[in-house]
C-alpha cells in the first residue's frame, strides 16, 4: 500500500453561504417543484438555440446565487464549472459574460461534487476568500449530442435516464455563514467495469460510486450510520440498486440512508422517465434546491453528497469501448 | 474594485520532481527532437483508433514520469488532466488504467497550465503530498473532430495552426527536489473578443493571454524584466504578434523575453505548418521537454508559463457564435 489517501479534510472552515437552483419546465412539474429558486416557463430561455438556452440558464443561476448572498462578481476568486456538452459549451458561453476568474472542469454528471471539492480546496488552502461551484445540463442540447435529434422521437429502453434541464450554483466562503460547511471529500478514480450500453449509465457508474464511498468510510473510520443522508446523483433506479448491493458486499448497509437525485427529481412513473433523471444539472439542482433547503431547516447534521459521472465518449463507444466512470464525494455539515 | 485577485501564491514549496514528454512522428522531425523523452515511430501507437492511440500515449507518458522519479501510482494523491477530445476521451481512457484518484479538467489548449495550477494548489494547500499534471493532443483525433476527415485533405489557411501529436506530464511534490518549483499563478477569465474564424485561434486567444498577464504583472508588482522567459502556448505566429502588441498597449514590452510553444515545436516553413503548432499537447510537450531541460541546465531562474485555450464549440460556431478563450499563467522558479 502507498501513502496516498483518496479522502481530504478541509481543516479551515469552508462555508456554503448560499445556493441557487433552476429547473426546466418538466422538472418544475415534478415532486420538487417548490424547492427550486426558479422554474423555467420556456426551456429555450428566449435564446435561439438549446445550447445558448443552457448557457443563459447557467449565467442566470450564478447571478441569482450572487444576488441571494448580496455579493458581486468582482469579489469572487474563481468559478469552478463544466458541463456535458462538447467542449463544455454550456459553461463557456456563460462564463464569457461573468467577470470572474474561471477554471474549467470535466466530470460529466459528477461535476457538481467535483466543483465543490475544487472550490473548497482553494478556499481552505488559503488561495481565495470566495468561490462559486456550478454546473448545468439541458435535455434538448444533451439529447441531440448524445443520442438522437429531438425530432426523431427515438424509443427509450427501461434502463435509460432522462437528462435534466436544470442548474445549481453554490457560493462558498472562508467567512462564517450560510446553512452548512464543506468539511471533507473523497476524490474518485476512473473505474471501468466493462459496461458498453449507452442506455444503462446507472450500471456503468455504480461501481465507481461504491469504490469512492468505500474508500471514504475506510479512510475516515466512519460508517453509514455516522451520516444522516448519503445522496448520490444520478444513479437512477437501476444504478441505485446495483450501488446499494455493491456496498452491502463491502459490508456497508446504506439502504435507509441512501437517496439518489435521479430518483427524486421526477415522479418516475407519472412523468415517464424510465430509470430517472441524469445530467450534471440533476444533482446540481437537487442539491442546491431541496437539500440546501433541508440543511437550512436543520433536517440533517452531516451528509455525504456524491455525484457520479459516466465518462463516456460517443466516438469511443462507436469503436466498441466500454464506459469509464467516476464518483467524487463531499462531506457537508450543518452550521 | 472588489477584493478579489487573479494571482495566487504557493507559499508552501511545490517542487516539480520530474517531467516527461512524448512527441509524434512529425514533431520528432522538428527542431526540438532531442528534447523529448520519447518520439513515436508510429502515430497509431499500436492501437486500433486515433483516439485510443492518444490515450495510449498519455498513459505511457504518465508511467514514464513515474518511472523517471522512481515513484508508483499508489503514492500519487491525484492526477489532474483533460484534453481536447469530446468528453476528454483521450484522458479518460488513459485514466481507467491508472490506480490514481482523478479530477478532470477542460481548458482546451490551456490545460497544461490549468493542471499545474490545480496540482500546485492541492499540494501547497496541504491536501496531498504528490500530484501529476498532464495533458495530450493528437493531430489525427483532433483534425477529424474539429475540422475534416483526414482523407478529405482539406486546404488550410495561412492563419491555421497544426494540432501537435504530443503529451507532457509533470510530477509535483511537497518534498524538495527536481529542477524547479511552482511559486505562483494567475487564473484567467473567459474572454471573448468576437473572433469567429475557426482557422484563426491565435487571434481569439491573444486577448485572453494579454488579460491574464497584465493582471499578473499588476497584482504582483512585477514587470517583464523580472522574468527570464515568458512562454505562451499556443498562440502561433499570428496570435503571438497580436499578443505582444496588446501587451505593448498595456505598457509592457515583452518582445525579447517572449517565446511561444506553437512557434518552437516545428520548423514552420520547412514543415508546412502555416501559423505553427496548437493543441494541449503542444505546450505540454515543449514545457515538459525542452523547458524543463533548460531549467535543469540552469538557463533560467524565473519564468512564466502561460498556456492559452480557445474554448470553442463546433456546435456554437455553426450557430454563428464567436470563440471565448482563456489563459492561465504559472510562475516557476529554479531550485
Amino acid at each position: 500500500m502507498g501513502s496516498r489517501r483518496q479522502t481530504i479534510e478541509f481543516k479551515n472552515g469552508v462555508y456554503i453561504l448560499e445556493a441557487a437552483s433552476t429547473a426546466g419546465v418538466k422538472e418544475g412539474e415534478g415532486p420538487l417543484r417548490s424547492e427550486f429558486d426558479a422554474v423555467l416557463t420556456d426551456d429555450r430561455c428566449g435564446e435561439d438555440s438549446w445550447e445558448l438556452a443552457q448557457s443563459r440558464m447557467q449565467e442566470d443561476t450564478v447571478r441569482l446565487v450572487l444576488d441571494k448572498a448580496n455579493e458581486r462578481c468582482e469579489n469572487i476568486g474563481c468559478i469552478f464549472s463544466g458541463d456535458l456538452l462538447n467542449q463544455c459549451a454550456g459553461t463557456h458561453y456563460a462564463m464569457r459574460n461573468l467577470d470572474i476568474p474561471f477554471l474549467g472542469l470535466y466530470g460529466a454528471c459528477s461535476t457538481m461534487s467535483e466543483s465543490l471539492i475544487m472550490a473548497a480546496a482553494y478556499i481552505s488552502g488559503g488561495f481565495m476568500e470566495k468561490a462559486i461551484a456550478t454546473t448545468s445540463s439541458h435535455f434538448c442540447s444533451a439529447e441531440r449530442q448524445f443520442r438522437y435529434p429531438l425530432e426523431y422521437g427515438g424509443q427509450r429502453t427501461p434502463s435509460a435516464q432522462w437528462t435534466v434541464t436544470g442548474c445549481g450554483a453554490m457560493l462558498l466562503s472562508r467567512h462564517q455563514g450560510g446553512a452548512a460547511r464543506v468539511t471533507g471529500a473523497a476524490i474518485g478514480k476512473a473505474i471501468d467495469f466493462g459496461v458498453t450500453d449507452v442506455n444503462n449509465m446507472g450500471a456503468a457508474m455504480a461501481p465507481a460510486a461504491a469504490d469512492t464511498l468505500t474508500a471514504l468510510f475506510s479512510e475516515t473510520h466512519t460508517r453509514p450510520e455516522d451520516y444522516d443522508l448519503i445522496l448520490t446523483g444520478d444513479l437512477g433506479v437501476v444504478g441505485s440498486d446495483i450501488f446499494t448491493e455493491l456496498m452491502m458486499e463491502e459490508g456497508y448497509d446504506i439502504g435507509e440512508l441512501h437517496m439518489d437525485c435521479g430518483k427524486m427529481i421526477y415522479d418516475i412513473e407519472a412523468q415517464d422517465v424510465h430509470a430517472g433523471g441524469s445530467g450534471c444539472g440533476c444533482s446540481a439542482s437537487v442539491l442546491c434546491g431541496k437539500i440546501y433547503n433541508d440543511l437550512k431547516n436543520k433536517l440533517y447534521d452531516k451528509i455525504i453528497f456524491m455525484a457520479t459521472g459516466a465518462l463516456m465518449s460517443i466516438t469511443e463507444l462507436n469503436q466498441g469501448e466500454s464506459i469509464p466512470s467516476v464518483a467524487h464525494a463531499v462531506i457537508m455539515e450543518r452550521n
